[in-house]
């Protein structure tokens, strides 16, 4: 992949944290300031929430790669045509970030949370890291922002926490929480109503907190049982606080 | 509590994440740098973690209170010797926070890792945040510095992430490592022989991090099975990645 690996730059994949730009860390702003290349995810037609968040780190004459997603709407990873999509599209952006690396320039790869906490950048890094240096820097995740906003102490002691994508079947949620004295559940989105009966069946519901847009502007905080709505954005997540055992 | 409310000031209470200091948060360097007292848990006779990670950013003439653990050696949270000696611990700590918080002065209490995720510091939240203003500063987790130090992406799409004391019994460690798809076990500490059974039986030993003091000084990064001491740091955790079915 690299024909010139001695002089080739270094990846560096960086967590920007969960939203407030003043949450990322002292080495991602660092960072992000003396990388000549910065590369990030986008949906079509949005701006990059990475970007965003690292906005007044970006060095004046940077280059700016865009990596935008094929999809705009939310897609089964089973689904065939997703398959295939997402593969030509990392492939693509492989390339892209390889050809700047061979060059002798260090790339800046934003990442939104914590790199390897359910990032998006970890496929890049399975194309990437065997052929180039690749440096990662952890950042706060974004269910550290969730519950710091909703000021809600989440885990002590010998509590079990879990954190639970929405996408797991009911029966399988109820049998969770239920096992659990914690749980984060994300990716709400589509899988909104599943989620709130399970909740109830697991006797979860009533410590249960919605949070929406954590530490971002539009931020909403509310008792779960106070959200009546049908519908809630994909990064929207569900907190059920542990400690119930303290004295 | 406070006779002069209005006045009182702020307590923060100030992760620092995981280990190497700039991995703490931008807004954690600034509200170390401008409060007027700095507050910290210490084991007796040891330097405070929290205080090492802090230590440049801490004020030229802040006032520092220590706040010194009154046991030397992990304690089962149910001895009845812990729970009212650490009870009384925690009344003098808010004691000594209050009084500087009543004469209007800014507290950051340091809190290593992330606040809200198993933090010393819950416990003086507890007591003091009706009472004051408080504004807690989320951190990168502990075992967010270790999986990165370790190179190793943890969870991905619909992993389910399992957050497991070491504490737990060897039954149960066994039945959540089995249900989850990836695992983190804090505390290993003395239950390192049955954490080790309950790798084998679960059938995650094969792919199992060990990982000491990670992001610090003294940093070690094994695979577990190539870990064969007997004993290991309390603070030593074991990671299970995720994403086995990434293609």
């Amino acid at each position: 992949m690299s024909t010139a690996q001695s002089r080739a730059g270094t990846l560096y994949i960086v967590g920007t944290g969960p939203g407030d730009p003043e949450l990322m860390t002292l080495k991602a702003a660092r960072v992000i300031g003396s990388a000549k290349v910065i590369a990030y995810f986008a949906k079509r037609g949005r701006q990059s929430h990475a970007r965003s968040i690292a906005e007044a780190h970006i060095s004046f004459g940077a280059e700016e790669l865009r990596l935008e997603y094929p999809f705009t709407t939310e897609r089964d990873v089973n689904d065939e045509n997703y398959i295939v999509g997402i593969s030509e599209f990392y492939a693509e952006c492989t390339a892209r970030i390889a050809a700047r690396l061979d060059a002798g320039s260090d790339v800046g790869l934003l990442c939104e949370g914590d790199p390897f906490f359910y990032g998006s950048s970890q496929a890049l890094l399975d194309r990437l890291g065997t052929a180039y240096k690749t440096v990662v820097i952890p950042g706060v995740t974004g269910m550290s922002g969730c519950w710091t906003c909703a000021g809600m102490p989440m885990a002590h002691g010998d509590d079990v926490l879990a954190v639970l994508p929405g996408t797991l079947d009911e029966e399988n949620l109820v049998e969770r929480l239920v096992a659990s004295d914690a749980a984060v559940i994300m990716k709400v989105g589509r899988n909104l109503a599943k989620i709130r009966t399970a909740l109830q069946r697991s006797g979860r519901a009533a410590r249960a907190i919605y949070v929406e847009h954590g530490t971002m502007t539009g931020e909403r905080v509310l008792p779960f049982v106070e959200f009546e709505e049908m519908t809630a954005p994909y990064f929207a997540v569900v907190l059920v606080p542990g400690r119930q055992r303290r004295r």
